[in-house]
């Protein structure tokens, strides 16, 4: 089975700067197979790269090299990672990008502070992931630009290591990188849940970090942007104006139907969502 | 020879549903070749994505397993089709995205009533086309989203298919499936014909249901959008600045130099276009 | 090692043009790696997209077919061209779009006029790079339509040639070809030089025909559309708010911190730079 590498980046597709990166690539690992995850992440939008990142792991094959770049520290002394899990190698900048990666392995520590999102730091551990910086310029394209690292560093790493490279073989292990904490759920009292908006996608769907079972049934009280919804729709063709649907990757999403409930509700990446019990159970109750 | 898949969505690329799509196929169909025909169908407009998918039947070899998912009714209990061509295997929702196909293959029973488009059945038969429901659940990804048939269920028939398995064992055949009759040519009195616009190109071209032999002859009177037209332009660089042409699709298109037609000319799909001979040839028969 | 096909076009991808390219290629190519420069040229731009196809030749590997359709004339008696370079073939129509390729391999003739840009012709000669025109009807695809020599002519003639096939097996050799020239930095008195803007591409990047060494040195005065730039800054994060940087292309470009510096300083293609030693060094001087 040939090696799959897995292109995301904010480079958009109207000039040459993603398809530098397959040429690299498709020049250095000519059986590999190249596929798309998106190049339409808003630019410089790390936290809207590392939920798109995050919701395709697993879902391609372990012979992945994710090659992700959304790095607007580039040419700046951010270094250059390769993480490797057991669903595949991720290549890209130090800035985040790889957050839920680290999360969905258990290598988030504490979270730090208050802020939304909390500024954390991920520390890689044997048998979960491990972090190695990329600095073996022998691998790399020369001359190396200031300005793309894509293309000069990251993709040629990612053919390397796609055509059989060893992470050991790129640079040192590190034990600490850098991370934002996905915002959990908050439980509060009477059986209410306190809720975020984590990623809005180009529909406009709000999608928030809670699934099915935090919610406190079958029926319910989601307050969201002034409006209430009160329980999950089957489909969105059978919903509601206004939706709440269990989405594909999992989590609880808002949706329009015929439009963008972002801009129906005024709302924007970290809005929260409070979820109650319905007023009669909490009355039984 | 590989397998060809080839994918046209609604789902636009900034997103990770194509990409999720895409993650199934190579870890499902690691030999295949996975090639767009495009993922920027207007949302939910099965008219837009039946007539772009057509227009490539024919182009790609037989080979080939075109996965269409526009599908406004996921999660209801509309049906998933596997159809089965001389041109290849025809895989999504059963919802009047093939339309086109199974007026290809003369699947299509007379329209029954006078709406535009009209609606109609089809009726697979043997020898033509064959028709599959899709409910063999072992095929699919587990757990099946509500909201994304697309990588749960679509995207691994299209692999199963890809790798040599049978529309047989995807479902029971069926004997009639949801259409829309692409409206014809009316013919009228003194070689008048009546045409209709059924495709809006990214440009703006209008594309019509008209042929180049169902013109009254090489000079005629085209009335569209309060315009006339008097003959077919040979190239958009030499035609004038509102000009008829024998497009790529076979069809006779309306295009304006520089800019769109559509809004030129402040016309929709379904808009009609009436061709006569030119009045000379009408005094002189 | 598979042959590449690396497209580029103007025609979107929202519709099924590139498509049709692509269902063609992988029926007369399906060994043949097939990957995307872009699509999403402006149209009819053949400017943008010699810039753009320029600046992925030698990144992609040498057994590599470019087939780039950016197209006004089709059905025009515009010749059809096949270049042969030490980089890769060439295929598409003769109106410019390689120029580029030609200025690469010495292949300009002294420009003829004072136009911005130059209107020039390009000799193809021995040993550097040679032409065909595109004669072959046995190769296209029937029938050819006239408005979609993409999918009838240069699609077939990039498969037969990744494919093994012979340019001289395509047309007979040419000896002049259609080109522009690439406006040269002017050298003034006291150290000044004259650049152009060459290339603004998605971000609002004003991309110049001037090289690092071009500069009077690592300080100067920059002129740019009423405003002055004194040095070239090291990455995008670290610049000030309206910045120059060498570019990955080799190239000084004037950059805007998280905008567009072309709507910023209101300029387009072809805008002149005039950059001088700092007034402290003329003076010493």
């Amino acid at each position: 089975m040939p090696d799959v590498i897995a292109l995301l980046t904010d480079f958009g597709t109207q000039d040459a700067y993603v398809a530098a990166m397959r040429g690299v690539i498709v020049g250095g690992a000519p059986q590999v197979r190249l596929i798309d995850i998106t190049h339409h992440v808003p630019p410089q939008d790390i936290y809207y790269g590392a939920f798109v990142l995050n919701s395709v792991v697993g879902v391609f094959p372990p012979n992945t090299v994710y090659l992700a770049v959304v790095d607007p520290g580039v040419g700046t002394d951010r270094p250059a990672l390769v993480v490797t899990t057991p669903d595949g190698l991720f290549v890209g900048p130090d800035n985040g990008l790889f957050s839920y990666i680290y999360a969905r392995y258990g290598a988030l520590r504490a979270m730090s502070d208050r802020r939304i999102p909390p500024v954390v730091q991920a520390a890689p551990a044997p048998g979960g992931v491990q972090a190695h910086h990329i600095t073996n310029d022998s691998l790399f394209r020369h001359p190396v630009s200031r300005t793309f690292h894509g293309r000069d560093i990251f993709s040629p790493v990612a053919a390397f290591l796609a055509t059989g490279g060893s992470p050991d073989d790129v640079g040192p292990a590190v034990a600490s990188v850098q991370a934002y904490g996905p915002p959990q759920p908050l439980r509060g009292q009477q059986g209410a849940v306190l809720g975020r908006v984590v990623h809005i996608d180009s529909y406009g769907n709000l999608i928030t970090n809670l699934r099915e079972p935090d919610l406190p049934g079958s029926e319910f009280r989601m307050d969201v942007g002034g409006h209430t919804i009160t329980h999950l729709s089957e489909s969105y063709a059978n919903g509601e104006a206004l939706l709440a649907i269990s989405g594909s990757s999992g989590f609880v999403e808002v949706a329009a139907k015929g439009g963008s409930a972002a801009h129906r509700l005024g709302l924007g990446r970290w809005a929260p969502l409070l979820v109650r019990p319905p007023a009669s159970a909490t009355l039984r109750g």
